[in-house]
């Protein structure tokens, strides 16, 4: 089990006067965001999502996925959408796998399993599926000659980037899809930081090709450029959203009355590329992290090419840093403490700076 | 079983073109939030809620009600907010007592079901729950040899103000509470439209007062200037909120990231009873509105004092104000239409006025 | 609400002294199952309902329904049953049509809430459903534009004989039937007294009929000859059971492992129709009493034709009656109460004479 | 995943010609309950559990554990009464700590998910739970400082005898059952197969030193003399049943209507220590069975102390031993398989020497 630094520990932070490298959902929202609230502060829209702003952003979603047909619905937060969309595509009788490290199974205290599902678990490498492992786990099941006494799979979750910040290549995904197709397995994809994983450092993945190869995703706005938001994309025509799902989210309780917000920001992200070019701006700003801490014989726990980037560092250097900057904790190896420096679209070079020159 | 107008409806309608006496929450949030969202953008704060945005609004939550050691979580819509309190609150095998009429009986997609919980339902009289059948229904309960059989009454749910626009008199309030307390339930008020009810005309109830009578309610900011935002309080110190109610607000999906969204949003409505100010005035153009229907002839459906107003309306007379008005037709009443015109605190008097000359 | 005699009662109750009329669930089984029993006591047999009693009962179900393709599932009990296959037939956001006083809408302890579904009420005909009234709630829910913030019904369940005693004629049945088919609503029929609803006075209906105008019921065994089980059927070879029924089952906590059990008790009440004879049985008996009281001048409450007969009797007479014999008080009607005597396979014509004689 | 032989694969066994090890639920019932039965089979009783026998029953049990003040209750079959316990006792945001290969977190088709909880999982050790790797995770859990984001430890389960057949010494339950009360866990015991591990080989914990050490445990029936039914015991009279169990066994389609079938069985077995005398002799017969693989030169996977043998063999002796025996394979180690043979309290010796000498 892994985790994240204490809530309440911040509660004694000072955040205006110190540089924060602790999360990418501890700022506001992208400036052009707030200029288009602004602009359209006044007028009157439909509620639940049925508004022009909506329709706009979902075109624009459809659009950049190459995919004009695809359902898009849009949720406030990542819990949420992750207990939402497994509930409405698994059976009763089914259970969704994931790694053991998967957000579902560590951080949504249980909101899956509120639902009636079991996690299925397989295990984790720096956060990601193994296939192979994914492949023997699902022969074994049905070759289990007393499975209809077990939870049966129902779906393949997986984050995208990861929880430790690594990203799946094409390859791996596609042999993972495969797989999903074989078995009649909808895959899913937790998105939360998608953005991120596109722009990653090496990633040969484009957006297309990732919703050509998954039944489900969802493109994250609450840590890539908005207040909050997740676009939940059903891009296979011949596999639509689950009937009734916008009454799904209701039941759920995560259907917003003011939903030209979620629209107003999508539409916003997706205007130009704002999105992708906002996350690459995170990643880049890692990637000058990565390489400073390398470059001063400091061991990185993951090779994460993404916007969190894990470091091992000694008491004396967390010490040291822990005065300026906010950063977490997360457990330690041997002597060493492994430490996650996150940045965001929102991280500023200078602050970057100031970390190298403090290393 | 009475209904709203199709959301599908307003896909045609150009919301800029007309005015719209629609729903309350169909606009954008107070000039002052949006100030304060400007001014705040650039800071980072701790998420989930625990950020010093969201402790300075509990306190002014805490010195409104004067219960200086409530406890107040921020949630982020109305049906989430039902579902995660009366989940709570309640044992697996016991269930909440509402009016048919409630909205957690009609229109929550079965929300509060999906948590494993029955609504025991009582007669509606224009949205408000009659004292002596809630007494009578608990005693015929505990008279019935076969109870254990049955769903136990675990909370009575009443909304403040109604979905019909009514409100409880003091005296009616004291006696639910008054039942409630004696047979051991705690009691909850849906706040949706609190402001509009406490500040309804001929309302004697006080914030304190209606905070002394319940266990658990809400100060709805969703239809009352903000963007979106339910305050939940537990105002009395001797029955605080059910343990880690923040793990399971997080289980039912309804934890914000940036959680210091909702602590601005209430901090700014509740600064210098500002909440309260633009509830009046919602009410108050709500009142000329029914005024200028009497003095026309009109027939009121219900009698409501507050920003819901009710009126008789025939086919003719409907047909030529929904060129320029949008508003609901709810359910034919003989030949005529039970239609509703909603104000809210962003309703401007020259529209009231616009609607008033075309009556 | 309506309910039956405190449990409590009866543990001062000498049951081995007076005559019992309380109710058909409180004998042994009957004795050609406990042969059967005895005789096969000492073989081995494949749990969980695969065995060749299970196979052969099935068998006979079929044969007996006119649907040789049926699945046929075993299960314990009443409530266990409804549950399972209610739970096991909606989608997650539906609900259960019933009546008010239906047995899951009162006296499950709230198992199809635990389900998560609601139940959608209608009211009650001395227990039966008004053809009219489900067509209007049906016509209303589609014509209601804000369905989709609704509960959806997903399934229409009425009881066979129902909990007054009372049955359907073939007429309104086959008119159910047709609008739950117009609609496209599974519907259930609870059969927990389904032989003595068939063998009532003047029933219209056949077993083949019944499993025509259905898509699942359930031969009750509980009260109709054995110790316990309920058989669900699934009569339409074109809307089989749930995929994965087993598993469901299973997941309910439903599945006997040593199902043989109740493939040798329904192998043996469908020999030689050995269930609708016994069942027979214990309507003339009911039907005896009822003569008896109308000939005294008693008045009845309901005109049932099943094994329940429900009498208006005051208090002296009660006293009078219950120093020998055992029923229930159901509810007072007036200055006098609604009581209810109850016959079964079990019941000895001897009893019933010394009953008529008390009088 | 480990997993038992096909369900299927026995309906094409011919039980009356072959001599069967393969469970310890495919039997009848023990001669002295068909007796009572039969005895009292014209009785009326009151339903649910409220009988005399039922009385009777729970006196002997208490007695047994020396717990005059325990509180009782018969459910049905282990999968149910694990669910319904479990379900009872934890609240909505916690989960019951069980080894891997936990019956619950198996074998159950998800029924604890079902209930909304979710199963965390420990390491088994030959399906034991390691006193240290629980004492570790309870450590872990409350050091994260994000712990309010997760699944809450509200339980720990175990079973005894294990799902391998192997027992915990007095030792080692005193261990676990001390750090549960440090953490204010309850501990529940799976009972299933209580009977053979109390009266294992070399077993040092009597009934009650078990019901000193645990919150909550179930005398297993089904496997051990009965036709079905556990015994749930809270022994603990400072921390008696959960409030309304009764009406939470009822929501969970777990209360038997004639629950004089449970006391009746259980009165019997607890007659004169019958249920152990039983479980005494399937576990004589599983040692001579377990001493002549050893003397034959067969490697036990586990050495097991009671009623199941887990043997490693060779394809071929498989093949000769299948003719006459039916017996599972579990899954296969190198190039052997391991076997599962099974004794209960209907093992006949003639049966045993019948294998021992084909072996």
């Amino acid at each position: 089990m892994f985790f994240e630094l204490s809530l309440r520990h911040y509660l004694t932070i000072k955040s205006d006067t110190m540089i924060s490298f602790e999360s990418d959902y501890n700022n506001g929202c992208h400036e052009a965001i707030l200029k288009r609230l602004l602009e359209t502060n006044d007028e009157r829209a439909t509620g639940y999502g049925l508004d022009e702003y909506c329709n706009a952003a979902k075109e624009k979603i459809r659009t950049a996925c190459g995919k004009p047909d695809a359902d898009v619905f849009f949720l406030v937060g990542g819990t949420q959408t992750n207990a939402t969309v497994i509930d409405a595509m698994l059976q009763s009788y089914e259970g969704v796998l994931s790694v053991e490290t998967g957000h579902i199974n560590v951080h949504e205290s249980g909101a899956i399993e509120f639902g009636g599902h079991k996690v299925l678990t397989l295990p984790s490498h720096d956060g990601k599926m193994d296939v192979a492992e994914l492949g023997n786990w699902l022969h074994d099941f049905y070759a289990d000659p007393t499975y209809d006494h077990m939870v049966f799979p129902g779906m393949v979750y997986i984050t995208f980037a990861t929880e430790m910040g690594t990203i799946y290549t094409l390859e791996e995904l596609q042999a993972i899809s495969d797989i999903c197709r074989h078995y009649n397995l909808p895959l899913f994809i937790d998105g939360a930081r998608l953005g991120y994983g596109l722009m990653a450092e090496g990633c040969d993945i484009t957006l297309q090709q990732l919703a050509d190869l998954c039944d489900v995703f969802y493109l994250g706005g609450t840590k890539c450029g908005a207040y909050f938001g997740e676009a939940v994309v059903f891009p296979n025509p011949n596999a639509p959203a689950p009937a009734h799902f916008f009454t799904i989210v209701k039941q759920h309780g995560a259907l917003l009355a003011k939903g030209r917000l979620l629209g107003i920001q999508f539409d916003t992200l997706m205007q130009d590329g704002l999105y992708f070019k906002i996350a690459r701006h995170a990643v880049e700003q890692a990637m000058r992290l990565r390489d400073a801490f390398v470059a001063k014989g400091y061991k990185m726990y993951s090779n994460s090419p993404t916007n969190q980037q894990f470091v091992l560092l000694d008491s004396e250097t967390i010490k040291r840093l822990e005065k300026d900057f906010v950063f977490e904790l997360w457990f330690p190896v041997g002597d060493l403490m492994n430490c996650r420096f996150v940045t965001s679209w929102a991280t500023r070079p200078e602050d970057v700076d100031a970390l190298i020159a403090a290393i």
